[in-house]
């Protein structure tokens, strides 16, 4: 099977996803806005910028003008920020046309509307079939071949197997679930965490705390995400716990290494300008506690993150104070309507 | 409150603990079988093999003698391995009380009987409350106060909160949970988990890889739990995932350690004994499968590791094997009963 896939967006995953699929024999067309990037691509067939050191093939055709790239194209694959999605979208509606798939490998969510991006694609382009491609993954390591896995999620099941073949090679095994809200849902708000696991390292806690963030983190995401309509069960899953914890335990995250900084006693705004490329995780911030107001769902450790980053609360006491809370006859309490018994 | 505490076993985890407790004001006996080693901790107030670099408090008593030790304590907390349990307790079985609580801070599983240490205990001392201790917990942070999560699991409320209460500290917080088998199954069988991640580091794979064998590896663990009882959203708290978070990342971990070796190509014996202290891991793989079969629940990922460990199976054959078995249309499934519905 040999398809046509317009790769939008020249980040690290996007070249990394089209080196994978280049590979596989596929039509990669991949689009970039900026043209100075597209002509050093051009030259020395290298990302220098967002993926030194990994030749891309010949058969990745690059693209300066995004409507000659979609056009013809079986798959849309959206791998911009996540603030630029609509943008994206609406200067290409005009030669969309309905029988393309769209999916999107990005994760995050749309600051003002608060919506995910399968729901701003929904508005958008609701004739057109959506999936969403999300898991642990780091690009540095797919693109090198590195055994990973993904997840497809779509609520229709033969865009999701569609999808899938277009992807699985022998490096890169490929799952499949319709809970498209929760793998959302888990990809965009694992950054959250990972900009605490990366303070909680940045102070110089152990192991032991690290792994406490994270499994409070992951359930307090499941919280909110049930209540959104998502499947908790997704959150203990490759695209829930399994990307938050390659994202917690990688130098390659942006978001753990700008927490660190601010772990390290830099201000937030420092931190975030220091990284040079977008830190999804602090719009994401914003978007969660927001949301969490919203839907009246208590995630505490979103809300200190969010009072460190937006109302400059001191890193060291937010994280003690998440630590240590009195509450000293707390349940482990489960996600979702069970009641405990003893 | 001040409590009489008999420390079972002066590993690094017993060590740490006691050194914990001790410092919040309990007297503590710490009891060791090994004589040479009882005779150098009492002079130099330090346990030199297993926790190098940390002062006993004065306050912890050393026993030589078990019954002596015993006698009088209000809680005996085991932490000695699994194996060695049964017979601890038949060697103090005459002079243990009714309302002694015993504790079970060690993880790993009986391996002729295939059951838990509360199984254990319920059996040789039936008039006896029980909870479990449990979490991401390195001996080598806790006992230099670095901020640590605990769970205490018992089937009596009353008896997880007098435990919670014992060992709770502004650095140790305890949560409470009544699934005890749960509890024992995560923490038990995260070590063939680690066997497998330290197989996987060790063979030069990526983060990608390494999050999602841990993630499928929870999950399965979760799949037997579920059918021997536990409550499965036990597997992905702090117990479950979190433990495992901590256990594969980093080099505290025995059983990750020893799969590193196994993945850079040495024999299993060879790895097994080049550690030097018990790998918990290596006798829960093999009751692990037996599990396995015996529930009749799917474990690849322990039956590949059983097999690397007691059928000299090529380890980086395995990995392939798991990561890449070629069933296309996989959907990531939930445990339970579940259905999942496109």
């Amino acid at each position: 099977m040999k398809n046509t896939i317009c790769v939008i967006g020249a980040g690290s995953w996007g070249t990394a996803l089209s080196i994978s699929l280049s590979k596989k024999g596929h039509e990669v067309r991949l689009w970039m806005r900026d043209e100075a990037q597209l002509e050093q691509i051009r030259l020395s067939r290298e990302n220098l910028r967002y993926l030194p050191g990994v030749i891309l093939p010949e058969n990745i055709r690059l693209y300066g003008d995004l409507k000659e790239a979609v056009q013809g194209s079986e798959v849309l694959l959206l791998t911009v920020a996540s603030q630029a999605v609509r943008q994206v979208i609406h200067s290409i509606r005009d030669v969309i046309k309905a029988d393309q798939i769209i999916v999107n490998a990005a994760k995050g969510l749309e600051n003002d509307s608060h919506l995910t991006i399968s729901q701003v694609v929904k508005e958008e382009l609701p004739e057109n079939s959506f999936a969403v491609l999300s898991g642990p993954s780091h690009a540095e390591e797919v693109c090198r071949d590195m055994p990973t896995t993904l997840v497809v999620g779509a609520n229709k099941r033969n865009i999701a197997e569609f999808i899938q073949d277009i992807f699985i090679t022998p490096k890169l095994r490929i799952y499949t679930n319709p809970d498209v809200i929760g793998i959302e849902l888990g990809g965009a708000l694992k950054n959250v965490i990972a900009l605490g696991a990366g303070i909680c390292d940045g102070l110089g806690f152990g192991d032991n705390a690290k792994a406490a963030l994270m499994t409070r983190g992951i359930r307090e995401i499941a919280r909110l995400g049930a209540v959104m309509g998502a499947d908790i069960s997704t959150f203990s899953g490759l695209t829930g716990i399994g990307d938050l914890i390659v994202t917690c335990t990688s130098m390659h995250s942006r978001n753990r290494r700008c927490g660190i900084q601010i772990g390290q006693g830099k201000k937030a705004h420092e931190a975030i300008a220091s990284i040079g490329m977008v830190v999804e995780g602090v719009v994401t911030t914003k978007v969660a506690y927001e949301l969490s107001q919203q839907f009246q769902v208590e995630m505490p450790i979103t809300t200190e993150i969010y009072k460190i980053l937006y109302q400059e609360s001191d890193a060291r006491e937010a994280v003690i104070n998440l630590m240590l809370r009195s509450r000293t006859h707390e349940l482990e309490e489960v996600v979702g309507n069970q009641q405990i018994e003893w």
